[in-house]
């Protein structure tokens, strides 16, 4: 069984401008992870109609979901949601189920929702909602493309709302093995383990620490099995290595 | 003047996986504004020959600058350099002078340089070297391609290397106002103010301290001086909101 794949549009200016670090692409990459969805590729773009809109439609054909976060506030630079009705050609209004929710957040309920709070109740047509127990201001999925906010807490809990909606596939487990040796000295028989366990992807990472070199192998894959024969290969292989 | 503009590439499975959190972005991010480049898109993609070169030949194609970040070690999953070389169908080989280098790295210099160590010597035709004090691998530049190791610390020497040879445009300026009114109070206002000062980008970003919501309102562009009246305009116009 293939698992389900998927991609991340980060939208904002902040992010681009180095004014905000992103930390929602992070978030959800563990989480896929855990449920078994491979996040294959992540685009940050400018609040641009047609950078975001011309992302969601390269991506929603390529992969089985796409997450987006980010520009669905009640301000002028809230696009997202216009961006993503017209990448799916379909009209976008306030819709009652939506401004409902919203109306909760409020003291005085509708009496509340000015023409500003009401843009966050416009949801392109055809689209499911998702919850936000936070501020109220629900996301919402067309087909596969699922649109949060920005502000990473109300990310999560938008995320938690919405995996559980979605097929996942087998959890990704991994091992990690620390060598206290540099990359340099265990590329050779990484590059034949990796050869010799194609189902599994093999990975590399160099550190540092206390002015020493090591390297972290990182062996990922679906079968636990798989994942331990290889952890052995690497055991052996560097038991040569350093005698 | 127009400035310059740039894309950023990160290659690795291991911040699609989320077993790294990506921090050479936020770094490049704060770097370019400041010297006047404005990064208008990143992307995140796996160690595959063909997401990589089919990212770089995008890019390059649509931006003043492409830097990359992550996969230019010596094992078995590091193919940035080559898929840079398809890229560009030019060929890659062993350098000299990048052999040269590497080799100060080394307490027995070129004796010690292994198959898996001369790996990080192979440089496409063409390209610039980009200077590496920490380990002495080499980054490089192909054309408008930059390209650089994921190691955060070694990302950001390499960058001090090569900022100052490229040109930039006039730095990107912003100032701040921090709001104590949720977003939704100040987006009818802020709309016109955005219109009336086109040559400015004018954002807003919600944040919530203490259980109440505030906004910052962050005016980005090159002219301090429109950067000044745009405030000016802020700061009148939220004294008539709340009045």
């Amino acid at each position: 069984m293939v698992n389900p794949n998927a991609a991340m549009i980060v939208i904002g200016d902040e992010i681009l401008s180095g004014r905000t670090q992103d930390a929602n692409t992070f978030h959800l990459a563990q989480e896929l992870t855990r449920v078994g969805i491979d996040l294959k590729e992540v685009r940050v773009v400018s609040d641009d109609h047609g950078e975001i809109s011309g992302a969601v439609n390269v991506l929603r054909g390529k992969f089985t979901h796409v997450f987006t976060s980010g520009g669905i506030g009640p301000t002028h630079d809230d696009i997202t949601a216009d961006s993503i009705a017209a990448a799916f050609g379909v009209s976008i209004d306030v819709r009652d189920d939506a401004r409902a929710m919203l109306a909760t957040n409020y003291e005085n309920g509708e009496a509340d929702l000015t023409e500003a709070r009401l843009r966050m109740a416009r949801i392109p047509k055809g689209a499911k909602l998702i919850n936000n127990p936070i501020s109220k201001a629900p996301g919402f999925s067309l087909e596969n493309v699922h649109v949060m906010a920005g502000v990473p807490t109300i990310f999560v809990v938008m995320l938690e709302n919405l995996l559980p909606t979605l097929s996942g596939g087998q959890p990704m487990l991994s091992e990690t093995i620390r060598m206290d040796s540099p990359e340099s000295e265990i590329a050779g028989p990484l590059a034949k383990i990796a050869t010799d366990f194609p189902e599994l992807s093999i990975g590399s990472y160099p550190f540092s620490m206390y002015g020493k070199y090591g390297t972290n192998i990182v062996i990922r894959g679906t079968s636990q099995q798989l994942i331990a024969s290889a952890s052995h290969a690497v055991a052996l292989a560097f038991e040569v290595l350093t005698k």
